[in-house]
């Protein structure tokens, strides 16, 4: 595939990611970012400030590996986090950024990594053959300085064992996939567990 | 009617009631299977692993009696609780299972079986005349071992009477009815039993 | 208006707000029922056992005040308390029966009426101007003896003052309007205040 | 830009906020109003009693700075509000009162006005950088006296540093921008962030 078809189907690919998250309310107010590999080890990454669930060519940045940026705007602020997550696993062809309140609620009420155990759900996610599985969600705390912030993340994901998830504190989370259709089964399969953890939340100690 | 036109019939009412349940998130990450019964007793069966909001002819395996399996790729994990359902009542015609927040949620927090009581939706199911009644949906503890899993559904249902679902933990449910659409109205009506429970648990002991 | 053309307007109009209840989740699994009053005393009213969200032509019959039934198949189980409604108010010309879960639930949980008081949405009601306002929304215990539920609604309305609605405990409720689209102005109110109390109830006590 | 197509520009973006307003459940059974301002200083104002999510033309009124109002039917009764707003501030060019009911329970839920913070996602309001921040939106009581509760909101916001809305208690709430398409990112942040601390208020105290 030549670079400029490349180019065209993995933006397009992004783009379809977004409005179908922006439709299930998980971009809200132009949050959320999103990127993908190319080919030449470069990235596809969203512009800052735009509306993600109509995002079109003008949208997207290209990163090279050299560290130029082409394209018009400011990359997402924390682009800094995608190139941490691509730069340590090869695998990943793509990381995507959303927002939920189930998320976000989440995140400020554990202590701990989130911890999801006993749910069918997470054979969603490659390598689980069994509900009886713990899956770790590591929740780190905000952080403005996006470079500390991934040198936190890239620490907790060292810790974590297998994982496809990290939270921040009442942010969002980032989740990833070796295409954007994988990262979306993702995002799905985390809403789904997120809202059951949640909804159960609301239940304990009665 | 002919065999390839049953066929098409049948396979397109289980992708539009795929379509439904993908839309309501009811079988998010690929999760859930859904099957019918053909005319000279094998079974249409939906491929693992496929996205259930989207199926076309290449995501249903058809089964024949005898054990064969035509079709690419293999039959979802959980055939052998379709089979057991299909073999135990000859007036089903379609079995559905479908993950929701709300039934996964109820299923982790019940002990015993759920008892449904009191609901006119309860005259959705065959055979209920009135809301004072009690509808038992037995909630099975998982199982990856799906023949155990089989057994012990089959069990339950031997026990609990008039029935038209069973949970199975942190997993989903299974529900069934003479064809798609029955089935649906099925899904329907649990899900809105469920979610009156679910809400009804976060309000108790006040 | 011809008469043919008055029943097909009017017709019309409930298949309307029959497709909005059912994209809405309030009509699930068949549940509900909807009628209108006609120019010569007559009334129309839906089929039982049909799909609500799809009502087509054949899914109405039309009653005549001489108590004939026309059209084919019987009208919903629940005609009796639709007829009580318009017999007791010359200025109904609608009566909606939808079945929400929060509705469902709030029926179960409250002893004695639901007060809906203080919020500026109970404005959406004829003759109410002011949020300090106390919308008596009478609870039936349920009965699948019609004509008794219908004595027992008729006597709850007697004593409620200005009403605009009644539940019946773990069934759904009952409003109306001069028209279909006042009716289903009233539904959305209640849907509306119904969400907010439930969600209210399960912050209470903390 | 001549006047007449200021003002078809105008009230189109306000009738598509209307729309998007309306398919989320945020302007239910008639509520709500939406102004914006125009070149001359005169302001476009939603007629009183209208469907909020299909406004056309006739749906408008036009107020001019000399206090005339042209086109027919009365302005919303909140205009009040809407016009002491655009008085405080010639930086707003847009007004949005939605309800919702999880704005209307954290209205009556809260003593003092409501704290927003340590969420990413107050990132969404112009002037704040980091989720290390306290937004202030102020909780009026609601009054059918419009003047005086133009008043109190005032003082409210004299009192409150930058905000960006205020809630009316069981009632809803105000935001604004420079234009719809700002006013409505504030209505997804806060919608978003109301969501976020009602589900938390549901876990409080465990």
């Amino acid at each position: 595939m030549g670079e400029d078809r490349e180019w065209a189907a993995v933006t397009a690919a992004l783009a379809e990611a977004g409005a179908w998250l922006y439709a299930r309310g998980l971009v809200p107010a132009t949050s959320g970012n999103f990127s993908a590999r190319l080919a030449d080890g470069g990235l596809a990454i969203t512009v800052s400030g735009r509306h993600k669930g109509r995002l079109g060519p003008r949208d997207f940045l290209r990163w090279h590996p050299d560290g130029r940026c082409e394209g018009e705007g400011r990359p997402s602020a924390e682009f800094g986090l995608h190139r941490m997550l691509y730069a340590r696993d090869p695998a990943i062809g793509c990381v995507l950024h959303p927002h939920s309140p189930a998320a976000t609620v989440l995140s400020r009420h554990v202590t701990g990594p989130l911890v999801l155990a006993g749910y069918e759900l997470l054979k969603a996610f490659p390598g689980i053959a069994t509900h009886a599985t713990r899956l770790l969600v590591p929740v780190l705390d905000n952080d403005q300085d996006i470079e500390r912030l991934a040198g936190a993340a890239a620490a907790a994901l060292d810790g974590a064992g297998p994982c496809w998830a990290f939270l921040i504190r009442g942010h969002g989370y980032y989740t990833w996939g070796r295409d954007a259709a994988e990262a979306l089964r993702h995002v799905e399969a985390l809403e789904f567990l997120f809202e059951c953890e949640l909804r159960s939340a609301a239940l304990a100690h009665r």
